[in-house]
């Protein structure tokens, strides 16, 4: 380690979470000597009272649009060229949103080390062509030709930024690459954890806005604290059934990382899916109407990920299989009224046999190497 | 099944809890011919303006103490004596305050059906002679020389009443007891599985308590969602490691069970041990102070299962590799300032290489036999 040159990292982004991220990589590389002091924030430029955002962050050190009171370290260089930002990156830090990143992978092509490697940030997916879903991990590496691990967790970027404690997964298959990007992430208050299950850490990213929007419904609906943990735990189990299905090889273990079940909870309390979901309920407004309303015509990602996911399913024939995704892609979609929701789910596949099919199959604890 | 004369069942209390149970058990014996009619119902004799309890029982359908406003079906049988209304039983279900289970079972012993099967309700634990925890089943099964089931999960009592949805989780080691258990509990809208994992079922119920005193903890210092959520993951993975350690072959899968992960969360987000170790933050008073104040003088669940659990982890020199149940338990007990907290858990062992040595060696789901 000693003999080859400092990793240079560049963050590609500059928005709330990204800038906290920021925070934490600068620190980092400043206290490590395998990680080059400099780092390459792109920052997409806009004026600020007439000056612009780039020159902005270093002079002050503070994104003052996107994470104000947040002073960054003096070694991250905001950079309002992407190409110029991430040239010379070992590196590459995605947190962008997720609809610009098929142009600025074309942007980049060839234009990085081709030895690089890339972390992404990025949550929600993309729609693949005809339909589902479509990683952004994949297409960052389908583009430009490099591997691609992720990081999720239950990370709300200003209290990331404010230095609460909080976990994080970041999911890696190469195991040589792990150790380097928890050095460049970890902090005494943000706590990593590697695994190497990186399509079920990002999956789990999408999914739990599903679920969410099914705890929105029971609150809209009043039905108390039992029936959200229930259907909180039956979209926790359809969430591993669908990563088992799309997904093979992924890991029961991953969903009690940061990225599975804390994640999950925190979304399924707190999140603009939830409150939006419960508004649905109680008002009897359309999402698009919501979404106007409550998100400045945002899109909200429940629906939309449920809508790909039923496509998914119902390719496979697989709907019945998932009566809960199925129920909320359909409630979303004004296909069935919220009233019906836990009708749906009353003879659950989970109910079925399942647990006397599997009776004294299940692994032990230690058998499962968690 | 048909030549076999229908089972007989008898509720051992008539609490909240037990006549919502008393409620469900009822229904279900009427609608099934393997199930006799008559549901008998222990009720602890007491005076109700002027009138015996049992007597209102019998008469009204309704146990105005326990569970005003729900008429129970008339073929639950109130009972005051408890040998008259176990001593027919075929399946006995415990479900009166833990620290009278064994008084009780020295009153029943000798008199009920030696071919009889019992179900724990009951929540909490009891003390083991020495120090330790020693589960209610476990009780059942020495002083009553029958097997006993536990029944867990995200089950407030009221709820189920008003048959709002939920899931339950019943742990019966005996396959060929589940079934029948089974039908006697689950209606449309409280939806049981089954698994094999009993101790496990039981130890989840009670260790959740623990962990909800450091949900409060964080509530009452103001951390924040992230760190709630990974306070709550923590919790949970301990409550993995101390089932592997204590109760050895215990299941991974169990852990996402209603039981597990549905009423872990619950109860860090409602509950009376979340919401007076919220206090006890805040307030800086005792946690007797405040169980006199908040509580009518009852026993706080949590910190005394943290101090039952403490002595196991001490004895076996493993208080390092439980940070968290550690540090909730000083905290408790005034060794450890509430503002400790987090300092104890920064470097957890599921943060110290734990994925690292792992890494690659979890099970994928399908092998998991989830």
């Amino acid at each position: 380690m000693a003999c080859t040159a400092p990793k240079r990292v560049c963050i590609v982004g500059s928005g709330n979470w990204g800038s906290a991220i920021a925070k934490i990589v600068g620190s980092n590389a400043l206290r490590q000597k395998h990680i080059d002091d400099r780092v390459t924030m792109y920052v997409y430029e806009e004026m600020i009272n007439g000056k612009k955002l780039t020159e902005i962050i270093n002079e002050q050190h503070e994104n003052v649009k996107y994470l104000p009171g947040h002073k960054l370290p003096p070694n991250v260089v905001a950079v309002p060229d992407v190409v110029d930002a991430a040239k010379d990156a070992d590196i590459l830090i995605f947190v962008i949103p997720h609809q610009f990143i098929r142009t600025l992978c074309s942007t980049l092509l060839g234009k990085i080390k081709p030895t690089a490697i890339a972390l992404s940030l990025i949550k929600g997916f993309d729609r693949a062509e005809g339909g589902g879903i479509d990683l952004i991990s994949h297409i960052i590496t389908r583009h430009l030709k490099i591997p691609c691990a992720v990081l999720m967790g239950a990370n709300l970027a200003n209290e990331v930024a404010d230095e609460k404690f909080c976990e994080t997964t970041i999911g890696c298959k190469d195991v040589r690459n792990g150790p380097l990007l928890r050095d460049i992430i970890q902090t005494d208050y943000f706590r990593v954890v590697v695994v190497d299950d990186e399509d079920t850490v990002e999956v789990c990213g999408a999914l739990k806005n599903i679920v969410a929007c099914g705890a929105g419904f029971v609150d809209g609906l009043g039905l108390g604290d039992n029936t959200k943990a229930a259907v909180i735990r039956l979209g926790l189990m359809e969430m591993v059934k669908f990563v088992d299905v799309f997904y093979p090889g992924g890991k029961l273990s991953t969903f009690f990382e940061s990225c599975g079940v804390a994640d999950l909870i925190t979304t399924c309390y707190g999140g603009r899916n939830r409150k939006v979901s419960e508004a649905y309920v109680k008002t009897g407004k359309s999402i698009k109407e919501l979404e106007d309303e409550m998100l400045n015509g945002q899109k909200l990602q429940g629906p939309f990920t449920a809508e790909e996911v039923n496509y998914m399913l119902k390719n496979r024939g697989m709907e019945d299989k998932f009566p809960l995704f199925t129920a909320i892609h359909r409630i979303c979609t004004g296909q069935l009224r919220p009233a019906g929701f836990i009708d749906c789910i009353r003879n659950h596949p989970e109910h079925m046999n399942s647990n006397l099919d599997t009776y004294e199959s299940g692994r032990s604890i230690r058998n499962s190497k968690l």
